[in-house]
């Protein structure tokens, strides 16, 4: 089964969503009502519903609890997913007291920092040195980090974290990184977004 | 000329990757250098180039500097972009202090709260009520805002805010928002970009 980035973003989204329309006491819905919440059209609802081999029934829809259960289970966010946060700089430091990742069943276990002055074992988040994390993904059974150090730090510790066994890295380090094997990157770029908001609104503003 | 989010992202991206070539010594490239650098095919780097009347010479390739200024202009990054950030809690504070954006021409003005209690008007970033949003973009020329306030707060803020006169926002509330007429929403939802790379990981571990 092949699923794309979009696909899977879309099926958080879809769920983000139920999550809405059954707080606003609905249970039950049509692919035109998620397509609309999300942004899509119903035919991408569907499509996407039937890669998972979701089905509803044409006359009553989709269970609003059946589907979100259906969910929560590809995503698995049945379990609490346990993530660590490497760099305790304004970004790092910000994510682990951030409190919408709780909300979704992501615990930040701990941070990382190379910088001995950083360290704080006691802090809600505890912050240990980064030679340390081998033992602590390891005991604490952890795959996925969030990597905030800076552009010029980024590569060498991506391999670092990569050999200690981490296999998914959230990079909000404003460059390409390579790829260690068996380890997935996905990157946050938040200088570009805002480039590319900046130059969305100019050519609105240019055509007006 | 229609141009889609992905191709101005794929232009920043080659922006940042000519700026690390012209570190390296470079002068010159090749549509294929910088199709490796970012992670996609010389074609597409080449039609990308194409919408925007850039061409290279066949035995030359394309001149680094004249291409950066080009790209630059278009992203318009030949001018300081002053933003602001809408909600100073962790997130929002964080990105107020980050480094990152300065280096890229791009300006936090001023940040703003509904909570008096944050106000603070002689830090380095201004925090100021939010009530005073309207005069101040209208004297500073600001379009660009950062909203990173609690869910159930954003879509207010983002009426009230486009009523101001914003006419862009980068949203890391993690909902979807309607956008006010003449007010373009990207979104960045790092819950939605952790979910993700979850699930891909989880199923990277279960086919090993």
């Amino acid at each position: 089964m092949i699923t794309t980035k979009n696909c899977i973003i879309r099926l958080s989204r879809y769920k983000n969503a139920l999550y809405r329309l059954q707080a606003l006491g609905f249970v039950k819905f049509f692919s035109d009502n998620l397509a609309d919440a999300v942004g899509v059209t119903a035919a991408v609802v569907r499509k996407d519903f039937s890669v998972f081999g979701i089905s509803g029934n044409k006359k009553g829809g989709y269970q609003i609890e059946t589907l979100l259960e259906k969910l929560n289970s590809i995503l698995g966010k049945d379990r609490l997913q346990k993530v660590v946060v490497i760099g305790a700089g304004h970004i790092g430091s910000a994510l682990m007291r951030y409190r919408g990742f709780e909300k979704e069943g992501i615990k930040i276990a701990a941070g990382f920092d190379i910088d001995p002055s950083k360290v704080n074992r006691s802090s809600p988040v505890p912050i240990l040195p980064l030679e340390e994390i081998k033992g602590f993904i390891k005991s604490h059974g952890i795959k996925i980090a969030v990597l905030t150090v800076p552009d010029i730090a980024a590569q060498e510790v991506v391999d670092i974290i990569s050999a200690s066994g981490i296999k998914g890295v959230l990079n909000f380090a404003p460059l390409r990184l390579k790829s260690p094997e068996g380890c997935i990157i996905n990157n946050v770029n938040l200088e570009i977004e805002l480039e590319n908001l900046i130059y969305f609104v100019n050519v609105m503003e240019k055509t007006k």
